[in-house]
């Protein structure tokens, strides 16, 4: 389909907007009237320059506080109007968003509404321009599609139509603030429907102005079902753009070039969904991307953390004493191969970044197939050094830079495993650990919703979990994306708003949580082997005593193994942490117990502020558990 | 009074928080219940600490969802009030915060709740602890005081009494969720009111849970009539602490010794406030903070722009085209003095700073009175490096590190211009320019709210013209604090979010606005002589003459001098800007007609895109008029 995007989702000046646009690949733009008035080029130079990029102008938007005028207004809402058509022309645009009146002195009168309407259009046609009336979900009096379409109607004239926003409609039908069906626009006359607006948004209980105005996403980035709504609209017989209208304030400040990758991104998966549609696919001549299927995910074949000359050992002896065995060397690089049960860590240390998580690698049932998708989705492809023998490993980089690797561990020949000389092999894995249960990676605070569409789109994860908690240096939101049986989770937390000089711990931790049958005998045999296991304050183990009639000697086991707890409908998670490695990462060790899916997020600040405890000056190293190098 | 605020407040462990309340000057604490859980140290220790450090712990909170429960839950719920009465008692702490059940499984049964509650007092009262039971706005059946205060005495038990929360009751009588009436508060025996906690918001028209654990102030930075509220309160005889509990988000992660002294100036300023109020000066025993009044002031002495090797005689050569002459230079330091009609300018070029307004100077009634004042009002004073013959200036620190000076420019002998030796004469404002209209500062992030406490409580400012409007690189934020009469007038302005490495014009600009009698005039004569101002684009004036049918020769006149506009109900604003100096400064020159008292925010965004425009390597530079050196 035609996919266009509106320059108010970009940030910059017009120029670096179009620019954006272009290079992610849009078919047109809609012209945001602020943006071209603050644009030192003249109408005809924008157009020119659109052409140059081969994105055409699909919309000039939005005309304000029209309809339901008092006959002097009207006169001056003419004259305003005559003079945007001759500003149109000049750009080459031949349909012009008309959005309800929300001025205070709107009149309540339908038939005015649409005679008002029929006149605009008349003045348009002559230019052989049209008016595409949306209704604001906030609008005066019209607040609805369904109004919307019936003034339309009245109005009666060929250059008269209708442009549905998903946002406007989805927010009503969602929040119960009016009366509206969404599948109901499947009825509206095709040629009647003059312009299709895409945004998501998450759910949130506000005022309906401020939550479009601030917080819409791209499709897929939020809640709304955005592959049901499109669909009715293509059931109308529409073709014209699917195209982006998204205000949100981080965008806004977001570098331009990469916000319209992720905004191409975003249509991309939705042509995927709509593809699947039954009422979709039965139609003809609408071209949908499809993209390769997400092949299965069946775990992770291996973490790769960068290591520096003084985290490598530390955390090489932290795992020793976890149970891991060294059993491998790679051929060409500074690379260990660490591995406990199911669980496989690459300590690489041979690159200049900082200790941190630099590469996951998931277990797929195609690797090809999942290096398909993942271009097809826009995924940036990493040129990878390749040595003789070495396996051509295809990678990606996610939004916050981690590398995500596509590997099937058994398959002849090709498999990475190929890439390492094997000088040992895995113990018996003395510590209960089975696993990687989840890798746990600070995002960027730019990239947070980003980020969420990658995983979901690229590798076809599902988000769940989302939350926000108050941890002691600010804000943290955290969402998960997880394969459907969970043996593929990422949590994803990053600080709500970015953090200024003052706050410590910046940049905010990554983690590597393995899975364990055992809780308690992995804590003890670690600690027996002197793992550098952080240490839990008696306080937290006093409230969990008050808050939840715990067994006393399950309490006490957790007291006694600084071991975690939390609890929901279905299931328990015990949970407990290293000391932080580097500047950024610590490993941790989970138990799930019957349903549980979550990730203990109301324990975070809790290990935050231990966290803190043993790395601030002032904090008490005391009562820390025997470490690394001391006997137990 | 005895002035206490909750560790919830402030940013930090358990430690920092203590640490920042008592440097602060806090009397006591209220001990958030998540911050002792996470912490290292046991209740002993905390007590000692708070001890050492002279702070009294006056509440343990909260303890949530006790009353209305089922018999089964009751009995766990008392258990867990044991619980927590063991610990206060280890605390020293003898008052506990019951706030009203949201559980989902609440009885609605008042006579249940008020018997729940008496036993849980009971329970209490036998350690010699108090429960103060409060109204949350989103409480599940109890919601408003008058709810709590009926439960309260049907509770009808000595160790049973009533916490009020100024936002719980203001937010509430403020959105119309539920009939309230904080003034019936004075009604409540004060031997019943157990305890005050304070906050500040701003008016947000949101779900009231995300509206309080998001966006509360400190009292004197939001909208809340906090003095009528605090005066109610002490009708009634409490003289408990004045306890501020503030959910913010950017409070949150912002360093604790800044956010504890920006709420004691709150506390102090409220303090003032209620001295005020008749109600309260009758009152016997009420010890009220009682800094010295606000002398008047009348206008700005000068503003100091800290200037570097190249921004110094590119602005003395604009100030020059300006009309401004330089009449002095500094007996001891790098600095020149400029003058034209009443805005005088010092340019100092003797400091490390980046280019910036350093320094801003307030024409005070009474500067020692002002700096008592400030000093009262716990603003940082800043030592001054004073040669012979130099005036004592007084300075303090501005929230974003501007230096305020109080002078009286009048004065025989202790005058500030007796620092400088005269070497000319102002010209006869060959330019229009009368004084200085106002001075724009961009504020860090973090200390928007606090900016605006600051010149409210410490000059006397009035907070105003709130706005927020979408830049072409983020989302911006505007206040202005102004005398009364509009004779000093600053306007503050922000991100709404912290901006990533991205955004271009980090740091964001400042300006200094010189007022003019005549705009065409000034553009024109500033034109003529060479000033470098900025150029806008045609694509304003061809939209500012579709919306508003203005004079076509105005219109002209505005095209062709590069002047913006704005109107409101009672007046318009004719503007225009010279371009950068340095990172972040510019000048612009203003005429205000009627009662117009704004700034012209809706054209913020035209003018930003056109200062990038000229600093771009993509922008056109062509269509900028003469610059300096050039002969116009």
């Amino acid at each position: 389909m035609h996919r266009a995007i509106a320059t108010v989702c970009l940030s910059g000046t017009l120029e670096d907007k179009l620019n954006a646009a272009a290079a992610a690949g849009f078919n047109g733009v809609e012209i945001f009237e602020n943006d071209f008035i603050a644009a030192p080029w003249s109408a005809e130079r924008v157009r020119r320059h659109c052409a140059g990029l081969g994105l055409s102008i699909d919309l000039y938007q939005p005309f304000r506080d029209f309809e339901g005028a008092e006959p002097d207004s009207m006169r001056r809402n003419l004259r305003r109007a005559e003079r945007k058509f001759e500003l149109m022309e000049r750009l080459g645009v031949d349909t012009i968003l008309v959005c309800s009146s929300v001025a205070p002195d709107t009149v309540d009168d339908d038939d005015l509404a649409a005679e008002q309407l029929h006149t605009l259009a008349e003045h348009a046609a002559r230019r052989g321009m049209r008016i595409a009336y949306e209704a604001l979900a906030w609008g005066r009096f019209v607040n609805t599609w369904e109004h919307s379409w019936d003034i339309v109607r009245r109005g009666d004239h060929p250059a008269l139509g209708l442009c549905v926003d998903s946002f406007h409609v989805l927010s009503r039908a969602d929040n119960g603030n009016g009366k509206t069906d969404p599948a109901g626009i499947a009825t509206v006359p095709g040629e009647k429907l003059f312009f299709l607006q895409l945004a998501d948004a998450p759910r949130l209980d506000m005022d309906v102005l401020q939550w479009s105005r601030h917080h819409r996403l791209f499709p897929g980035q939020g809640s709304f079902d955005l592959a049901t709504f499109t669909t009715a609209v293509l059931a109308t017989g529409y073709r014209g753009p699917l195209s982006l209208e998204v205000f949100n304030d981080v965008f806004r400040q977001s570098a331009p070039d990469r916000a319209a990758v992720d905004a191409m991104r975003s249509l991309i998966a939705l042509e995927e969904a709509l593809g699947r549609q039954p009422e979709v696919r039965q139609r003809e001549r609408i071209e949908l991307a499809r993209p390769a299927p997400a092949p299965e995910l069946s775990g992770f074949a291996f973490t790769e953390l960068a290591v520096d000359a003084d985290s490598g050992p530390r955390l090489a002896r932290a795992l020793a004493a976890m149970g891991f065995a060294h059993i491998g060397e790679h051929r060409s690089k500074p690379v260990q191969l660490w591995q406990l049960g199911d669980a496989r860590i690459l300590l690489n240390s041979g690159g200049e970044q900082a200790t941190a998580v630099s590469a996951i690698a998931v277990e797929t049932a195609d690797p090809a197939a999942s290096a398909r998708r993942a271009e097809a989705l826009l995924a940036p492809a990493l040129p990878r050094a390749r040595g003789p023998a070495e396996a051509d490993l295809t990678a990606v980089a996610a939004p916050d830079g981690t590398e995500i690797f596509f590997c099937r561990t058994g398959a002849e020949g090709t498999g990475w495993l190929s890439d390492f000389i094997l000088t040992g092999t895995a113990s018996d894995a003395p510590t209960a650990v089975t696993h990687i249960d989840h890798v746990a990676l600070a995002q960027p605070f730019d990239y947070f919703d980003e980020a969420t569409l990658f995983y979901r789109a690229v590798l076809g994860l599902d988000p769940r979990h989302d939350s926000e908690f108050a941890a002691p240096f600010g804000l943290v939101r955290g969402r998960a994306v997880t394969e459907p049986a969970g043996r593929v989770r990422i949590a994803l937390h990053g600080t709500v708003l970015r953090r200024g000089d003052w706050a410590p711990g910046v940049p905010d931790p990554q983690h590597l949580a393995m899975a364990t049958g055992d809780i308690f005998a992995s804590a003890r045999a670690m600690r027996a082997r002197g793992a550098p296991l952080l240490s839990i304050p008696d306080n937290y183990y006093d409230d969990l005593g008050a808050r939840l009639e715990l067994d006393p000697e399950v309490l006490a086991a957790m007291r006694e193994c600084q071991v975690l707890y939390d609890r929901d409908g279905v299931g328990e998670y015990y949970h407990f942490h290293t000391e932080v490695f580097g500047d950024r990462i610590f490993l941790e060790i989970v138990q799930r117990a019957g349903g549980y899916s979550g990730y203990g997020a109301v324990n975070a600040p809790v290990r935050m502020t231990a966290h803190r405890a043993v790395r601030s000056p002032t904090g008490e190293a005391s009562r820390r558990l025997p470490s690394e190098g001391q006997a137990p």
